[in-house]
């Protein structure tokens, strides 16, 4: 088991925080078996918009994993590496509660997991995602729109635009905006910009990252209300279900949330609390920032056992894993945040961007040595130079 | 700024984990004032219960703390550090939710602070905590409970009674055991054997550590409600709200919760949604785990908001930092971990223990360097060495 940290490109900002001096850890897991004449490695990373976590995987996780019989990390009948034992073994002697960083570091050793088990089957990891959680995708596309609309500075409206229209000539159909951080005014602007690229408002998302109060938060809402937005996304604090309850009861249109939230027993208080409405509101959450695919698969279950339905989730973290992950469990989608946040944000080459459809790659895993930019990494990696 | 992991003694294990491999990060900041001849320098610690926080504290808090114009962390008038700009720029960058390891390594640095201004001010760290908050506690002392009762293997009743009966010896008056650990009715007879030596039942809790499911904590607490004990602790998962409205609508006693809770929007649902009963049930949120002191507080606002007393409060862990809080703040009062837990566990020579309070060291700060095991340590990370 190693790990390495890489930092994020693109120096953007949301209404809350600089993604500049972001970072993410890159864990592989190096196995004793060959296929293609190759040493068989599994690599995964715990996504984007957090940190690094080199310290609990260092001192906590591989402590705990390289400690037991590898056996004890198997299938009963050996067959591939059961993710469950793994995250059996990598949280003994963790709390319960309190699930912040520990959370992606597990994600980032799990979803290693995940890939090795694929590259292991010589197949994509949408495949043995969708045989283990019975659902089988042979289309390999997700539904996919691209994230961003930053404040642009001086640039403003003309930058807006641009970046849009940039998004389309790649295949986009959909798209996402920041918002709450400008005067309301402002907002609306950029909102009227944005659709003019859009074309139908059903294509267009705005994202408060968290940013109102209940009073700002409610007021926005109402300002919108009458556009028919896809969605409103994270109007307040992501634990502030009251805020959230709030907001549904007045606005008509979805809201979304959920990124921020890295377990499911957190899942599940937004869907006790946060007034969410089955089949049309929009969640969030990001296996690679909570525990991995095995919380994320129990967290769908919590969601369909309170009426709502796989189709509404979008997992946060435009990505090559969270791809395979929208595409092996049938999930509403994912999204792309082109140009910024690599190496490991983004598609690779392979993804064709059509129709708003994004297909996953058909390489053993989840593909990520099809990333020219993360390759060389992963390779230094694997070498363990 | 400086860090230092440190591992707890005393092998225990509550119903659901071992401490055997449990950390703390020690930070120490060290300034350029002189006092009495002594360089002055701030300690301060994550609480127990979770693990060291070198990574977070290392790659993401220092470089941004000391990043800043030194002029920013002070008061406007100059007169000392003020946490709360420490907070903010500790927090640079980190987005809301996802309150974990990220509140223990702040905590660390928060509470260092504290430290470093009382022993500027050369008075014991309660003093300055009461005069910031406006809580004046000229007496010095907190209630203070026996937090113990461990599973004691092949000894069994006779291993728990020779425990109590220590605390006992030690001027102690109330005591806490274990509880779902083992089989409801052998923990019924643990309770009345513990209750042999508390002898009131309102001196005796009982933590389950939050192992229960919604029925066996029904369970559990039909079969205690009749022992009029003084609470019954985590009866469920810490994030489980509607586990613990369940239990705290059937349960005549008071439930006690919070010690897994790490910010003030965390306490706040718990206060929404968990059915916690104003002037009855107990809440244990720690500072240490919590992003320090100032989080601590707006957590008693939000409390006070509902109608709760600080009175209710006890935070989990104890050791002299919390004491100073409990002091300091006003509260409940704070429990202690006879003979576990140390060199960061545990109350110094100084610190007084009859009739079930405990009085807090009148040395300057929070008084750590008058435990005899904990000063060794703060010397060598003072000096660097």
């Amino acid at each position: 088991m190693r790990d390495v940290t890489v930092g994020l490109q693109g120096a953007v900002t949301n209404a809350v925080v600089s993604f500049r001096h972001h970072t993410v850890s890159i864990v592989a897991l190096v196995s004793d078996q060959i296929r293609k004449g190759q040493q068989v490695i599994g690599f995964g990373f715990n996504s984007i918009g957090r940190f690094a976590q080199s310290g609990i995987i260092r001192e906590r996780l591989k402590p705990r994993v390289l400690g037991v019989d590898p056996a004890d990390l198997l299938f009963p009948d050996g067959s591939a590496f059961d993710p469950e034992a793994l995250l059996r073994v990598a949280m003994r002697d963790e709390k319960p509660g309190g699930h912040g960083d520990r959370a992606g570091a597990v994600a980032a050793l799990e979803l290693a997991i995940w890939d090795l088990n694929a590259k292991l089957a010589d197949e994509p990891a949408y495949v043995t995602i969708g045989r283990h959680f019975g659902y089988q995708q042979p289309t390999g596309t997700a539904a996919v729109y691209a994230a961003g609309g930053y404040y642009h500075g001086d640039s403003g409206m003309a930058g807006l635009r641009e970046e849009l229209a940039a998004y389309v000539d790649m295949g986009f159909d959909a798209f996402k905006i920041k918002v709450g951080g400008a005067p309301l005014q402002h907002d609306l602007e950029r909102i009227n910009t944005a659709l003019e690229i859009a074309g139908d408002s059903s294509r267009l998302a705005v994202d408060a990252n968290g940013r109102f109060g209940a009073s700002e938060a409610a007021t926005f809402g109402q300002a919108i209300a009458g556009l028919g937005l896809r969605w409103f996304e994270e109007p307040g604090d992501p634990l502030d279900f009251e805020l959230l309850r709030g907001v549904a009861s007045a606005y008509p249109g979805a809201l979304a949330t959920g990124e921020n939230l890295f377990s499911c027993v957190d899942a599940r208080n937004l869907v006790r609390y946060g007034g969410m409405r089955p089949g049309a509101d929009i969640f969030q959450m990001d296996p690679g920032l909570s525990y991995g695919i095995g919380e994320y698969a129990r967290m769908l279950d919590v969601l369909e056992t309170y009426g709502h339905d796989r189709s509404q989730c979008f997992p946060h973290g435009g990505h090559l894993i969270n791809l395979h992950v929208a595409v092996g469990l049938g999930l509403g989608g994912c999204e792309a945040y082109p140009g910024v946040f690599g190496p490991v944000g983004g598609y690779s080459r392979q993804c064709e961007i059509r129709d708003g459809q994004v297909k996953a790659p058909d390489a053993p895993g989840f593909g990520l040595e099809t990333k020219q930019d993360l390759r060389p990494m992963l390779q230094q990696l694997g070498e363990g130079s």
